[in-house]
């Protein structure tokens, strides 16, 4: 079949609207429509050559929900009709990841996805002239249709909206995954958020249903302020504004006779590697737990004396928040059908997929929380 | 009173055997006599002057077992003949720390600890000239009488060798701690340890206790093997001796369907940073666990790219075994007692006080993995 795309010929240049050929769906695929997709900011690193491991030409998104047209030979758990949304972290539930019970890192299919391919070793995606496209994080959702092996797709319900849910394919679950899987969060703890992007709104309204006393956000920009506070951040630092980031956070929480101050848990979602050494650092001797959530530059690495290590402090890192797609994401998007989570005011902007370099023009402006393409 | 110290008089110099004032218990402090004292590294890395905060003239040792003499006001759970083991990681039961319940990190007397100096802010060894000495970790074994806060000492079985169960002031319960407290290392674990000196030896002694089914051991020294093996390793790697220590590791815990391979825990007992790295990467994606245990130069920084991290990577320090003393001490010497722990074998040495620069020898020599003062 023919399905229109946005594809990213080469790196650094604008993605391209066109038509591509998509093969159907071979043993163990799905077929699925995509009715929305989200623009992340992983999906500009690869646009914009940032990422060494970035392939073209491809079919960028991996934050999309659709619904499945048509299933290959041996699919067993979906069928035309389902509400999905694409997972770039599947969940087989059979290989040494998967049944460890410990990690939500999948490796079935960790091999040919990292290559842009299909399990199998192609692709399904081809330009008119029969140039192979390479898919992207095994989802290539900023394609009306896409291919996606079974493991990798999660069974939503039927009345969530797809312009909304489709961010709990990546930014929401990232978010909010990073504090109740990863980091474990309880009832009256206190907590920090470094870089008040849409990650960083998420976790901090993963702290709020956590049930966390004292959110401190942080961000270079006061203007990102209003928007946390609405989602639960109850103090907040410019870094700009304080002699010393870490000190700052320090006093906000000293509290009674803890003199010794630091936040139980600390998030990382600025991927700036100083930045996530003041996380770990700001964290409480003793028990402290900070979580790396954003995406270092490629080379660029972490550093600190072990002292804080070996005084208690615990360093940590999630990938999509530590959830276990097929399993984790139905639930998340109850929640939000619940109204126990919040996603519509992050859907800052609308558009058609003929306007989506004008979202990533947004995204770097600062202007859009989360821009969402409407197939 | 007067007593017998070794003195260390100044940064580098040998210690000096010599007699020196002690000023009884005030309140809620007890006089203890030292039976047997170890000699730890990290009283070499004060008295060598590589500790920048060193102070002199002091009286090093922590790692002791004696008896109390006297009490003084307000001293409750203590009585002259107990048996005791000194903390210098204190238990008061009271501070935020020591209430949280997620760390033996007590702060109580953190401050004038750090100073040399009892609660009250003053010393209680005095030269004969009346100079005061400081205070070493709180602690002063090398002193065959010391003054210590209640909170400080371990009470222990009356049945124990002193000579023998000093070693669970430090070394046994940091290595062993580390394992059962501080990882948590489940049975059929798969571990590496790196220096297999006298830490690295009750790390791997925890393994064993632990449920582990593979230890490997990794140390340059191909002699340190034979001990180790008899401590319950199973491997052993000397990274001179193979391309890429991380590969060699992950290679050797390949199993059945899991070929990404890395240990389930791992130790560094070795204060190198670069090993720490080593330590955290040999450790397996998606659930890793490296424990930090080696103390580093003044300065010395630990790094790794944060990819480290967000593929499941935890790292992680301690400082004691995780241990709460006056709670942990107790069962460990039980479990020595009841031949469920071994000590005896790294008691290698035995020295009179007078003698005790020899044993620093040793050390430096690598001839001893501990050795013993006894009094
Ligand atoms: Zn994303
Ligand atoms: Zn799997
Ligand atoms: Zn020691
Ligand atoms: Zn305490």
């Amino acid at each position: 079949m023919r399905t229109k795309a946005a594809v990213a010929l080469e790196a650094g240049k604008p993605l391209e609207i066109m038509e591509v050929e998509l093969e159907g769906p071979k043993a163990g695929e799905v077929l699925v429509e995509i009715k929305a997709t989200g623009l992340c900011h992983t999906d500009e690193f690869t646009r914009s050559g940032d990422d060494p491991e970035g392939l073209f030409p491809s079919i960028l998104g991996h934050e999309g929900a659709g619904i499945v047209l048509e299933v290959g030979e041996g699919v067993t758990t979906l069928k035309p009709g389902d509400h999905v949304i694409p997972l770039y972290t599947p969940e087989c539930r059979e290989c040494p990841s998967c049944r460890s019970g410990k990690t939500n890192l999948c490796t079935a299919i960790r091999g040919t996805q990292g290559q842009g391919l299909m399990p199998d070793g192609t692709t399904r995606f081809k330009m008119l002239d029969g140039t192979p496209i390479y898919h992207y994080m095994g989802c290539s959702t900023f394609a009306n249709h896409t291919v996606m092996p079974e493991i990798a797709l999660a069974k939503v319900r039927d009345d969530a909206p797809f312009d909304k849910i489709c961010y709990i394919g990546c930014g929401v679950t990232t978010g909010i995954g990073a504090v109740i899987n990863t980091a474990g969060v309880e009832i009256g703890s206190t907590a920090a958020v470094f870089g008040l992007g849409g990650i960083g709104l998420n976790v901090i309204q993963g702290l709020r249903m956590a049930g966390a006393d004292m959110i401190i956000g942080v961000d270079l920009n006061d203007d990102k302020a209003e928007m946390a506070k609405k989602f639960g951040m109850t103090h907040f630092v410019n870094p700009s504004k304080v002699d010393n980031t870490v000190q700052a956070i320090v006093d906000l929480t000293k509290k009674g006779d803890d003199q010794i101050g630091g936040v139980d848990y600390s998030f990382d979602a600025t991927g700036n590697v100083k930045v996530m050494r003041d996380a770990l650092e700001c964290s409480h001797r003793g028990w402290g737990v900070s979580v790396i959530i954003g995406v270092a530059p490629a080379g660029a690495e972490i550093s600190t004396r072990p002292f804080q290590l070996v005084t208690g402090r615990v360093w940590k890192g999630t990938a999509f928040g530590g959830a276990k797609g097929r399993t984790d994401v139905p639930k998340f998007v109850d929640w939000y059908m619940d109204g126990k989570i919040e996603i519509d005011p992050m859907i800052t902007h609308k558009l058609k997929l003929e306007d989506i370099n004008e979202g990533f023009e947004l995204m770097h402006a600062g202007k859009s929380i989360r821009a969402v393409v409407e197939y």
